[in-house]
């Protein structure tokens, strides 16, 4: 628990939970959300007092801003439970942190952090059954932020709702990936905001992603807006590339979110002496790398996906095929990552916070 | 009337009109709705029987799509009534269009045109009492559609609400405004969403545009996010400038908003023989006008706005003020289209549309 003396949230709880109807081992992603949700208002220039209440629909006038203007920004967590039954987060600093980030981007009031972190904890004990311990499954939380205000004004609202709600969660991909780089549309400009979990990033990617579906490609690639000769991000991971024994990942930027499992693998490979080369990655490179053998293997990082293995990418027509790798860095930062998270080791970067 | 036979529309009425409260002289842009509301649900791959019901609330699950992954979409419109009686759209067509267009970006299904142009005109029949005579006076139109479905898995939804909600509106900006031409932040990307009239288009705008207020400006001036070298938009108009008498105006892109005030004015102007040039605008060119003194006239174009003057701009700080014309275009521009709009004069572009 991380504070000695919790702020006040007002609880409601149901009077049964439907904990019983869920099918846990053939969950879909996101769809099936736990008995109580956690609710705090902003209004007058202030939060209000938080709530935990039931799970339910919300009631929004249809000129509510978010609807309109977009004004909505979240975050992607997740809670592990060990085989003693302790449940654990995994440096949710990173997401508290992150998600008022994207909230000054998007002109939205930034959220107290004790409120946060009360409300999460307390959510989380309420919500303990829904943790299932075991590799693979965890509480997927969701936090975020929407504008409320009833009027079709284009300026930022004045009145606000912080949520979190929660899903219990399996692995989120099924299978290794094959990506396509953009070489037309992209995911953000410079000084937008890609760098912000916002909702508006995510709406913008699917058009092209089904495109990209057509031609057998599963996700994008996002290149550069100006030259499309940069590599970006995946639009829901971050992505690595393994060129012989180094690791190549983008630099983060305006246009690129700075995600919480990428800086981990960052760190988990430099304390193994794996050599991280973060700079701008051109197309280019990786093309030639991935004809002439260099390119082992490339993964994208991110919560939901945890790591997710690419197998194959295309690019200007072409298709590029990656042979699949016995010792997969991939593979092992998997498990050194999901060994952190499940307190399965020590865990010598204090990433690993207890509920 | 646009079609002979019209779909069936599902209407429920209020039983009491709430326009005896509403205060005609003294409205707030986008605060007060009317007595009724157009709602299409898309389910099962198909938009069902559109209704008419009483002004209300949404309710919608907290993990509606929309309020995650930002797959919203809107337009503006106005509907003006005549001395006598009569009510006029400007242009609906294009407005359809757009939504579709900017639901096709957004990967959402497009509206049926029949469902649109049927809900509108019925819902203007009924709203009659709302729309005020006058200069100045319209009913502002705000349709949109949303993705509702319930689960945050980032992909585009199978579940959508078509909306048609209105808002009786006096002229939208009072007096002109000062603009500050962005140089550090973008509203789009080459290849990204900012032709589509997208929720989150409008989101990203609101963060730069209060750095700007603080410095005495009211909006900005987007630039081109690669060199910030380019005029694009000011976020809710298109931008014009009069360069002796001469009119510039930057070309449609996919980062800049197909405006049908835009485009309407290119038209008004090329038939009274008034020179548009449409083609990409150098910042330096309309400092070296301001400074050389053929800079006449800079102004906004939009539905809310409609014409709106720019007084000064502001571009790496320094501060340059317009001499404000005698026979100014903007003034002139701005009757022009009103007369067409409030059925003053002859239409000889067929814009307006009979309700």
């Amino acid at each position: 628990m991380r504070n000695a003396i919790r702020q006040a949230v007002d609880i409601t709880k149901v009077s049964e939970s439907k904990i019983g109807q869920v099918d846990f081992n053939n969950l879909n992603f996101g769809k099936v959300f736990t008995d109580h949700m956690f609710v705090c208002d902003y209004v007058n220039g202030e939060w209000q007092t938080p709530k935990i209440v039931p799970y339910g629909p919300l009631t929004l006038d249809p000129s509510a801003r978010v609807f309109h203007y977009g004004q909505a920004v979240f975050e992607g967590m997740k809670a592990y439970k060990d085989d003693h039954g302790d449940t654990f987060l995994f440096r949710p600093d990173e997401n508290f942190k992150r998600i008022n980030k994207s909230s000054e981007r998007l002109a939205m009031p930034e959220f107290p952090e004790s409120y946060f972190f009360d409300g999460l904890n307390t959510l989380l004990e309420l919500e303990n059954d829904w943790i299932k311990p075991g590799f693979g499954n965890s509480l997927y939380i969701r936090p975020f932020s929407i504008a409320t205000q009833a009027s079709v004004s284009a300026s930022e609202a004045d009145e606000y709702k912080f949520m979190i709600i929660c899903s219990p969660a399996q692995s989120y991909y099924s299978g290794d990936v094959s990506v396509l780089i953009a070489e037309e549309f992209s995911r953000s400009a410079n000084g937008g905001i890609g760098y912000a979990k916002a909702a508006g990033n995510y709406a913008a990617q699917f058009y092209p992603t089904n495109l990209a579906k057509k031609q057998g490609y599963q996700q994008i690639i996002w290149t550069d807006a100006d030259t499309h000769q940069y590599i970006e991000e995946a639009g829901t991971m971050n992505l690595f590339f393994r060129v012989n024994d180094t690791l190549l990942t983008a630099p983060i930027s305006d246009r690129i979110l700075d995600g919480v499992t990428r800086k981990s693998l960052i760190t988990i490979a430099e304390k193994e002496g794996i050599h991280v080369d973060v700079r701008p990655i051109k197309v280019s490179e990786i093309v030639d790398a991935a004809t002439n053998g260099s390119l082992k293997e490339i993964f994208g990082a991110g919560t939901a996906a945890v790591v997710s293995p690419i197998k194959a990418f295309g690019y200007k027509g072409e298709h590029y095929e990656l042979t699949p790798q016995e010792n997969s860095y991939a593979a092992h930062f998997k498990k050194a990552l999901l060994d952190i998270q499940y307190n399965k080791v020590e865990d010598p970067f204090g990433w690993r916070v207890k509920v």
